[in-house]
C-alpha cells in the first residue's frame, strides 16, 4: 500500500493525483503583542494623537480588505487580517502598517502568509474522468487546454468567493494545518477519488453549521510553514469548538490532518479602536453582510478544516 | 482497522461518532513572570500604592470569578485563573488586568483559553441508541430536536457544574492535553461505545479521589492549541501525582492521551497579595466551600485527565 | 497486544497495574544565567556587599536543604537545588531567593518541580499477590487498609531516604525523563510483573556503581512537564556517562524511556561563593557524609534512570 | 526490508548507494527583522546617510552575487541571499554586512548555509552500471579514477549551473528539507535505481513549470540543520504553491520528504532600497536575464523539491 | 524482535551488550553572538584595548587547548572549542572567559558539553568472546579485572588520541547526535556483534577520507542533551557534506542515527583576532601538525558520524 494505486480496480485507468484549485486574494495574518505598560506611561494627549492616526489608517485599511481583532491569551494582543488582490498589495499593506506611530507599542509575535484557495475535488474528478474517458493524455496540450478552459469558467463563477470581504462574525478562530504524511497514513498517496469522497463527507459536516459560522480556506504551500490556513468567523465562539470537534471524527480531520496553533480574537472596528486601546472590550460591529448568504449556506468557503 | 466501524457487529447500526457536550464558563489561564528586581528597586511607598491598587482589583476580580496563584518554578511567578459567563466578559477581564500599575512588573509568559465542558458519553450513547432504535435518521429535524431537548434538560440540571466557583484547594495543577491520533492508536476512530466504556473506567479512578481533589475540565478545540485543559485543585499537591499516575495506567490516558506542560501554583487570596509581593508565602484561604459537595464526590468535574 | 493483558496466563488473576510509591521532600531545581558583564561593571565594594549577603543566605539555605552548583555550558551559570519538607516550604524558598540583591544579576532560565519518590515495584507485586491470593477485592476497604498499613511501615523504615540530605558529590547531573507511550512500545500497558522484572534488572546495573555515584529519583507527574527527575551525584562526572550508557542497553531505559535535557554542575559551597562570583572554580566541599552509606550501596535512591 | 538490498534481483550486483554530486557556489541566506520604530525615530538626514551607505554597499554586493528581498510576515523583514565562489568569500560577505550602519536597525532572525549542488542520479546509475559491468571494484583506484574523470567533465559542462547568477524572478520562496528516514519509509535504504526512478518522475513535474519558475538546489548536510535548501524564483508567487503542491503527490516529496519553514520575499534592487526603507514596496527589477534559458527549461536547477 | 536477543543462535551465549569506551579530554563548545553594532559604536581606542586583552587571553587559551572560529549564519558569530584535561579545568576555562572585557559584546547562544571518547567495538567483542569462552561470568571480579586490565593497556596506547590537540583544518563542522531508539528500529536492542559489524562498515567510509578530514568524537550521555558530539575539521568544507552524505547511506547513520543542529566555522588564530573583530575574514592558520598523521589516516578519531 505504498503510493497512489491502492483501491483502484485493475481495469480502471488511474486519474492524475492532483486536484485542481482556484486562487484569489493574497492573505496575511499578523499577531502583535501590545506593550500596555509603555502605552499607559504616555500622556493622554500623546495617546490621543497616536490613536487618532491609527484609527484613520485602520479605517482606510478596512476599506482595502483588512480587519482588526482583540486576541485572547498571551499569543498576541492584536490580530490584523489583510485580504488583498495580490502579493504586491499585501507587501505594501505590511510595510504601510509599520509606518504608523502606534507600532512603537506593538511587537510582532506571529504571522501567516497564504492565498485564498478553493479546492475543487468534485469537479476535478468529473473533469479528469471525462478527459480520460475520451482518451486525452494527461498533460498533453489538449488536456491542458481543457483544464484551463474549465478553470477559467469556474474562476469567473466563483469570483466573489475568491475575493471575499472579511466576514463580520464577532469572533475569529484562525489555525494552520497540514494533511498527514505518516509512514502508514499518508493523505497524498490516497487515490484522488478516495480523497474526493472523504472531502465530500467532510463538507457535509460544515454545511450543518451554515448560518452559524463562516469559513475561509487559504493555501500556503510554498508561502508559509503549513499547507493551509483556516479562518472561522462566528458570533458565538463555542461554535468553533462544536464544529471542529465534530469534524475531528471524520477521516479527513481525525486521521489525515495535523493542526498548528489556534488563535482566537474578538472583532474591533476602526471606530472602536480608541475603546480597545483604552482597555475596554470594543462594541459589536454594525452588520453590513447577511449572516448566511442565501443559497450558499456557510460560505464563503465551505468548512473543510 | 481504519475508521469508526471496527468492533461493530454486522447487524448493528453504527451510532454517530460525536459525543454530546455542554459548555459553561469561558476560561482564561494567564501565567506571568514577576520582575522581582525591578519591583524591589522601587521605594516602599510606590510598592505600597501599587499593591493596594492591585489588591482592590483582585478582590473585585475574585468576586467575578478569578483567582491568583503563586507558581512554582520558572514558567511563571503568578497565575491568574478567570472563569467568566462568556467570552466577551473574558476579553474584558484580560483587558482590565493590563490597566493595573502592577502590570509594569509582570511579563506575559503563557496562557490558555478554553470553555468549561461536560462530556456526556453515557447519556449520548443512551440517547443515540434510543433514537436509532426508533428509526430516527441522524441529523434529521426530528433527531436534532430530540438532541436539543435532551441537552436543554441537562444544561439546566448541571448549571452549577457548568458555571462553578473556582474550587478552594490550596494548590492548583493545570495542564492541557489531546487525545492521540497516531497511525495505529487513534482515539477518534474508536466507536463511541468503546470510547464511552473507557471513559467510564477512567471516571471510576477519579471517583476514588473524591474529597481529596476537585477537577474542572474545559474544552479548547478551536480556541487554543490543545483539545482540553484540566484544572486540579487539592490541599496536598502530592495527590496530583497520585491521581494522574494512577490514570496513566488506564487506556484513555496511557494509550490515547498526549499531555502538554504542567503548571503548579499555590493559592493567594487578594487579602494576601501584599504578603506575596513582599516575598512571603501567602496564608491559606479561609474556606467557604465544602471540600467535597455531598452526593457529588470529587466534583465539579469528574477527574477525566 | 493493546493494553494490560498481554503475557498474563488465562488462569492468573491480573494484578492491579499501579505500583505503590512513597513520597518525601518537595524538590525544586532552578537554573539561572548570571549576567557577568553587568556584575563586573559594578565596583568592588558593591560586589562585596552583595556577595556577602548572598553568602549568608546560601549558608542558611544549605542548612535547610539547598545546594548551589556552577553549571557547564549555556543552559545556565548557577543551579540551585532545594529539598524541603513540603511544597509550602518550597514556595517560601523560591520567594526568599528573589529577595536577595544578587538576583538582579540572575536571569531565570529553566527549573524543575518534583517530589522525592521511592517506587516499590517489588513490594507492590508481593503485596498485591498476597491480597489477591486471599481474595481481597482491589480498592475494597480491606484492600485499601492493607495497602495503607504496608505503606505506613515502609514510610517509617525509609524516612532517611525519603527526606535525604543533598549528596556531597562534587558533580551533579540532573535530567527529567518519561516512560515511553508509543503506539507499539508502551510502558504503561505492560503487566506490573513484567515492569517489576525490568526494573529489577535495571536496579542491578545501578548497584554496580555503588560508592561511585548517588542517585535521587523524584516524581513530577502533575507537577512538571516530565514524569520523573533524576539527580546523580559523583566526584567524577565521567561516571555519569558510564552509568547511563550502560543502562541504555537495558529495556527500561533503551526501549521504554524518553529523556529530556541534561544539566551538569560542579558543587559550590556557600563558603566558596565569593570565589565563584570572582570567576574562579570553587574548591571541593569538605565531606561530612560517607561516600557510600554502609549496607546501602549507591543510595539514597538506587540508580533507576 | 532493512537496508539497501530490497527489489534487487538475486543475479544483479548491487550498485553503490551514493549518487554523485557536483558542488558550486557557497550560499548564505540571512533573514533579519527591521526595527522600524527605532528607524523611524531617527531624523531624515541620519536615515538618508545610512540608506545611502547601505545602497552603495548593496550595489557592490549585487555585483558579487547577492540579492535583497522584502519578506512577508514576521519571520523577518529583510532577506539577503549571497552566492559566492567559496566559503571564505561567504564568510567575508557575512562579516562585511555587519560593518554597515544600517545593521544597527537589523536583528538577525534566521539564516541558512549551503552549497549549490547538482545531483546526478541519472549519470551516476549509468556510470556505476558501466563500471560494475566491466568488473571494476567500487572504491578501487580504477573506480575512483573513472568517477573523478566523469565528474571533471560534468563539472566543466555545468559550470554555469554550478555558479549561477541569482535568478531575477520578482518573488522568492526558500525552504530547507530532508529526505525522510522513518522506521518504515527510509529514502536512504532504497536502491539507487529506485531513487533514480523517483527523482526522474519528480523532475518531470518540474519541467512542466519551465519558464514560470526557476529553482536552485543547494546541499547543506554537515553545513546546516537540514539536508538541502531549495530556492524558487517566480514572477507570480501562486506558482510556488502550484508547483510544490503538485510535487507533494509524487513519492519523492509526498512519501520521502520532510520540509522545514518556508520564507517568502519580494525582490528589492539596490536602486530601490530607499523606497523600501521609506516604507513602500520596491518597483520590479529591470530584467537582464531571459526568463527561461533556451533549451534548458526551468533551469538553473531543475525543480526537485 | 524486542530486545537484545534477536539473531543470536540458540547455542550461542549472548555477550554483554555494552561496548567498552575510553575517555579523554573534557570538551566544551561555546557559541556566542557578537553584538556588532554595540561594538562598532565604541571608539577605536576602547576597541583596541579590549581586543588586545582578548587576544592575549586567547593566545594563552590556545596553549591550554582552545580554538576560536568565525561562524557562518545566525546561530552564532564566534565559536570557542575547549579541550581540557578534566572537568574542573573546563569549568575554570568557562569562568575565565567571562572575565574578559570583550564578553560585554558577546551573548551566549548555544553550547555543548562532552568528553572525548573512543568506542572500542572491535576489541570489546574480541575480549568478551574470549572471556565468555573461558567461562568467566560477566561482572564477576575476574571479569572486571580482565576488562580493567585491557582498558588500562588501551588507555596508555591511545593517550594521544584521548588527549589530542585541536586539529588545524581551516573549517570546523560540529553536530550532536543520537542513536535511534524507535519502536521498530532501536540501536540499543541490536546484539553487540551486529552493532560492531555496522560500526566497522561505517568506519571504512571514514577511512576513505583520510588526509582530507579529521574527526573527534566526544560522548555526552549524562553531560548534555545528545549522546555524542562530532567535530570534523577540513580545509574544504564541501568535504563535510561529501563525507556525511556518503555515511547517510550506511545503516549506522541512515537507519540508526538522529542528528541535532550543525554548526560551521572558520578558524581564527589569536594572532588574527583583531582582523576578525575588525570585520575581515582571518587569514589561514600557520600549520604545525601534519594534515594526516602517518599510519593513522583520518585520525584523531575515525569518522564515525
Amino acid at each position: 500500500m505504498s503510493t497512489g494505486e491502492q483501491d483502484v480496480g485493475s481495469q480502471a485507468i488511474a486519474l492524475p493525483a492532483v486536484p485542481l484549485t482556484l486562487e484569489g486574494s493574497a492573505v496575511l495574518h499578523q499577531m502583535f503583542r501590545f506593550r500596555w505598560s509603555q502605552w499607559r506611561s504616555q500622556g493622554a494627549e500623546v495617546r490621543g494623537r497616536i490613536t487618532s492616526q491609527a484609527q484613520q489608517a485602520l479605517a482606510e485599511m478596512e476599506g482595502a480588505g483588512s480587519a482588526l481583532f482583540s486576541m485572547f491569551g498571551h499569543k498576541g494582543d492584536l490580530l490584523f487580517v489583510h485580504f488583498r488582490k495580490d502579493f504586491e498589495a499585501l507587501n505594501q499593506a505590511q510595510l504601510a502598517l509599520h509606518q504608523l506611530d502606534v507600532m512603537e507599542y506593538l511587537e510582532p509575535a506571529v504571522s501567516y502568509v497564504s492565498v485564498i484557495e478553493l479546492g475543487l475535488y468534485e469537479s476535478t474528478v468529473k473533469l479528469y474522468r471525462e478527459l480520460v474517458g475520451r482518451g486525452v493524455v494527461p498533460h498533453s496540450p489538449e488536456w491542458n487546454e481543457s483544464v484551463e478552459e474549465a478553470m477559467k469558467r469556474q474562476r469567473e463563477a466563483m469570483h466573489v468567493r475568491l475575493f471575499p470581504a472579511i466576514p463580520e462574525g464577532r469572533y475569529i478562530s484562525f489555525y494552520p494545518m497540514d494533511r498527514k504524511r505518516g509512514e502508514e497514513k499518508n493523505w497524498y498517496t490516497l487515490p484522488i477519488e478516495e480523497r474526493g469522497r472523504q472531502m465530500d463527507l467532510h463538507g457535509q459536516i460544515g454545511r450543518r453549521y451554515a448560518g452559524k459560522v463562516q469559513q475561509i480556506i487559504s493555501g500556503s504551500i510554498g508561502l508559509d510553514d503549513w499547507e493551509w490556513g483556516v479562518d472561522l468567523f462566528a458570533d458565538d465562539p463555542v461554535i468553533f469548538k462544536k464544529l471542529i470537534y465534530e469534524m475531528r471524527f471524520d477521516e479527513v480531520s481525525g486521521v489525515f490532518s495535523n493542526f498548528g496553533a489556534f488563535y482566537m480574537g474578538l472583532r474591533c472596528a476602526s471606530s472602536e479602536l480608541a475603546t480597545l486601546l483604552g482597555g475596554t472590550t470594543p462594541k459589536a460591529l454594525a452588520r453590513t453582510q447577511p449572516a448566511a448568504p442565501s443559497g450558499q449556506p456557510g460560505r464563503p468557503g465551505r468548512p473543510q478544516a
